[in-house]
């Protein structure tokens, strides 16, 4: 079968590999939607980064690995012993990989499994292929009134679900978002489906901001030309706001964001960073603001995005601006977003249009 | 009267200066034992830091100003107006001054104000002098059982006591204290008294080990010699410590402590930076470790430190590593801080031998 395989930086190449065979405990799942994510592309530009160079001390596997870890798809199979579970059902996988025996999946927070891997980077294959087989555990069903489109973003915003879930937000809070990709449009959408007050979110692209704007943010900031704490203030009667949650991971963006936030105020970390901030730490403290991080999502999360979508809460369809082949994930996908940025919020692989396509 | 004055960097002065009248709603004092403090020193090697070079927003005064925040006496006239404070009574300063009508003073956090100020850096006179005036509110009266000399100490301790009480610190949590000086040491003893069960303190010098450990300490790293997040991790069952109190503001020594905090734990600052650290942010998320800021204390702690030495909870006078002459101020007081920091913890000011010396 064909399938997306990275072996280096800028290498990700379209492989003929071996047709996974399901087996006790497993299911076999043919993808439908693989969105591309900023940490694919971390790997694509500068990785492997979270892609193992050495066995992975769960999955066993190294390099080349099949990417795509957001995705939705269809059962084809289930192993014998697996009965919640039918060929023929609709699911959604969450990629998390835990060892469970570590302190952290111990003391119930699994999703900072010291060992943590993910489907789609670290073994078990991934969404970017024509099969998968994996342990039962990481497939969701998903109602009807899901789409598998709307499903294949289920994985970024419980990254955003979670984010506003462990923080102290709580409804009628002034916010500010610091970035406007997929994860901060998603924690927008989070946000307005708890019931913020104001929400900021401050983005140097225009079609990101535009896009903020269409998911619920009350006010756009472009940092190149407002000052940006002087504008947030100036909006939150001279207090600053309740949480700020920075999706940037940009030193500058962060330092600017300290003195927007309220004393005793939350900023909440979902960016992953390249290099370690410089950070105004004496102006958190004067304010005795908490600077907290935000890893992934725990199950419940994971769960709770698929009921909002099907309540009709979160409508992420808005988020996908174009829909590629297989055959086209290097030029039109990794390539584009590289090239492109602002022209981009998520792109999705149709997995189902490649094959019927042969491509 | 004399004071000592600070005029600028390596620049304090004895300095003859007026005595302060008595007036409405204010407390005229006599100090006994003054401390000389961290960030006295840091005013003394790089200052003006906290002294204001313009105006201060609330008492109008900038360098030179006397400096000694903190600081014990005697009452020796009240204002007319005052009832609850009486000449002779022994009491304690509380230095921090608030101007009560910011968002962090209306919202309850005057010690966050936007225009902190101290008595002893910011105007309205200082304990390095013979007497003070300030407004009633900065005075605070210390039962029988508490020496003068111990009140000295209160407002060190009350930043130690607030730290640990806005911290999720709880009863049986294993804690690493970074930093072995005055506010460590301080921390050491207000986690004994609230139930700690692991107390490790990471200090490179020797003499400060030692103090941390009189003061209930129960491991001592020395940074130089051991793996610091190896050496605790081993001590805690692979897990961590619940609670870091960084009292160092060392770039290396945060960096280090982060791996050795617990998954969901709490490293809290209470440390002055000289410069921005570029902290280890990607480790603080992916182990969803918050990191919070502690300013100062609010008025209950400092209330609670007087009641705990009281109540023999706290006994701060071992602290005290040498009492000198106002006249020795400079010398053995700042340039033997500067010189020869592992010699000291505290070093007071003994204001009654000095006047009755005449010096």
């Amino acid at each position: 079968m064909l399938a997306a395989q990275f072996y280096g930086r800028n290498d990700i190449r379209l492989d003929k590999v071996e047709e996974p065979p399901c087996s006790k405990g497993k299911i076999k799942m043919r993808p439908a939607y693989v969105g591309i994510c900023g940490s694919d592309l971390h790997e694509f530009t500068t990785g492997p980064v979270l892609i193992p160079k050495t066995p992975h001390p769960i999955t066993g596997s190294k390099y080349p690995v099949t990417m795509g870890h957001e995705f939705s798809g269809i059962v084809v199979e289930v192993g014998d012993d697996i009965q919640h579970i039918s060929a023929g059902q609709r699911v959604v996988v969450r990629p998390t990989i835990f060892d469970k025996t570590c302190s952290s999946c111990t003391s119930g927070n699994q999703h900072c499994c010291d060992n943590i891997g993910f489907i789609g980077l670290s073994g078990y294959g991934g969404g970017l292929a024509e099969y998968i087989v994996a342990p039962a555990e990481h497939f969701y069903p998903i109602p009807d009134n899901v789409s598998l489109q709307s499903a294949a973003l289920v994985e970024p915003l419980a990254v955003a679900w979670h984010a506003v879930n462990i923080s102290p937000f709580k409804s009628g809070n002034n916010v500010l978002v610091v970035g406007g990709g997929p994860i901060g449009i998603g924690i927008v959408q989070v946000l307005q489906v708890h019931g913020a007050k104001r929400i900021i979110v401050v983005e140097p692209m225009e079609n990101r901001r535009r896009l903020s704007k269409d998911f619920g943010a009350t006010h756009l900031l472009d940092p190149h030309n407002v000052d940006v704490p002087e504008t947030v203030l100036r909006l939150t009667d001279n207090i600053g706001v309740d949480v700020i949650f920075d999706t940037a991971g940009v030193e500058v963006a962060l330092n600017e964001a300290i003195p927007a936030c309220r004393t005793h105020g939350t900023i909440v970390n979902v960016a992953v960073w390249e290099k370690r901030p410089a950070i105004r730490v004496n102006d958190l403290m004067y304010k005795e603001v908490k600077y907290m991080g935000a890893a992934l999502y725990d199950n419940a999360s994971f769960e709770d995005v698929i009921k909002a979508i099907s309540y009709g809460q979160l409508n992420p369809d808005k988020m996908v601006t174009s829909k590629i082949m297989l055959s086209e994930v290097v030029e039109k996908g990794f390539q584009s977003l590289v090239k492109n940025r602002d022209d981009h919020c998520k792109i999705l692989v149709d997995m189902q249009v490649s094959r019927d396509a042969g491509r």
